[in-house]
């Protein structure tokens, strides 16, 4: 079996978004990746492997600085637009959530989908100009993630709006917010719960911030230091949702008879 | 001012690492970095500016996607190997440090130094075989913490096995080790401390990992719930160093009339 010219072209397009958009299409690479494409409930059109159709037409089809030895094209769901009028849904009565207010690196939101599916986040819900989550530098940071995280793209200051309305709450994090060590943050009782990740170079957009419940704050060490002006997008956010998911394991570890999981 | 063909084939050289280490010079780019770099103690040989050079020699020297207005070129320190018989040297009495078992992707090590800066971690040791500090994808993630943290590459069994020799301890994250929370890492009674990350696909070395004082692991959730196989490298580390440092703080808060940082 071997591969068209024509193929190549195509598959190399993907790498754009309105390629991936027009063709519903997308890519991943490598044996792990490939296998839990075809484990999940994802639709896998191709699949090319290395010893089929030779090293330079692989070479030629990986977006791969060391092209793998298989890669797959996959269908992308329809539209990942969450419409207003279904933020609702979307929330659980005791979920927890994330919130992106415009991730432009594709590492960044790879990692992030990692830290959720790590963390059992409940769902991401995304501004519309956050990075392609289909673009394949994110989808080969997720190390599989984006198979299994709920993710949409939102108008996310409507989204807070209603993830309040139905008595949540909604936590950014800031440089120069409340230690969140010390803040009510993570105390179980203010479910449905979102983490918000600010944007790489400018963080939490005004309106965003204008919603949330209280700002918190990473603390430098030692307090008050400031070396690095700030951690990178994805870091704050992994030591936001696990400092989130310790709480619920203490508290769970203090009321004994209840399921680990203290959610349900 | 312009520049030459010849200037512009040397600067472009320094993207590799057989070039930085034969002209002991690196690349520093954006008004940010080259500010950091300007105000550090590091030597700043050239610096050229897009309205100076044009943008078309601009994009030529820059190894940026989108090449920054400002580019310098910066003298590398000499060598940053530590010798065997230095390490006790290196570390302090009551130091923090980070282990790097053979990060290899730039981003990574990058973030790393940008975590260890806002911790403010003591120092960094990383085997022989990371990734060179000073490929400009690493220089670029550390947002100017490459000029301020502590960094040497070593034969890293060995300055653990000095580590220990000197009273500390040395603590590895791995998939299957204590959970991080309920361990006694971090208790402040260990100093001097390290914390080892491991490699993005093998993680910590089997020879590290039989000098460990603790193989800790940051616990999924729930717990047990295992979708992502592991958290990315850099994540991994940042969060048991934001524990680590956590913990200080809380023992600090209940020594009253200590310095806040009580490693003083």
């Amino acid at each position: 079996m071997g591969i068209s010219g024509n193929e190549i072209k195509r598959i190399r397009s993907l790498a754009q978004k309105k390629y991936r958009d027009s063709l519903g299409l997308f890519t991943v690479e490598g044996e792990k990746m490939v296998g839990e494409a075809l484990a999940s409930s994802f639709t896998v059109e191709e699949v090319y492997r290395r010893d089929e159709i030779g090293e330079e037409a692989m070479s030629r089809i990986s977006m791969l600085a060391s092209p793998s030895p298989v890669l797959a094209v996959v269908r992308k769901p329809e539209n990942l637009a969450l419409p207003q009028d279904c933020a609702g849904d979307f929330f659980g009565d005791k979920g927890f959530y994330m919130g992106l207010d415009t991730i432009r690196d594709p590492g960044n939101l790879g990692t992030i989908l990692r830290i959720a599916d790590w963390f059992g986040v409940d769902g991401i819900l995304a501004t519309e100009d956050t990075v392609d989550i289909f673009n394949p530098k994110v989808v080969q940071a997720t190390m599989g993630a984006i198979f299994r995280v709920r993710f949409r793209y939102t108008v996310l200051p409507d989204a807070i709006r209603t993830l309040l309305k139905n008595g949540g709450r909604a936590y950014g994090t800031f440089m120069d917010g409340e230690n969140i060590y010390t803040s009510g943050f993570g105390t179980g009782k203010d479910y449905p719960v979102m983490v918000i990740t600010g944007n790489e170079a400018d963080g939490i957009s005004e309106e965003v911030e204008s919603l949330v419940s209280a700002r918190l704050a990473i603390p430098s060490y030692p307090a008050g230091r400031h070396g690095s002006e700030s951690l990178n997008a994805a870091v704050a956010s992994a030591i936001a949702v696990a400092e989130f998911r310790r709480r619920a394991m203490l508290q769970a570890a203090c009321k004994p008879g209840m399921p680990f999981d203290f959610q349900e």
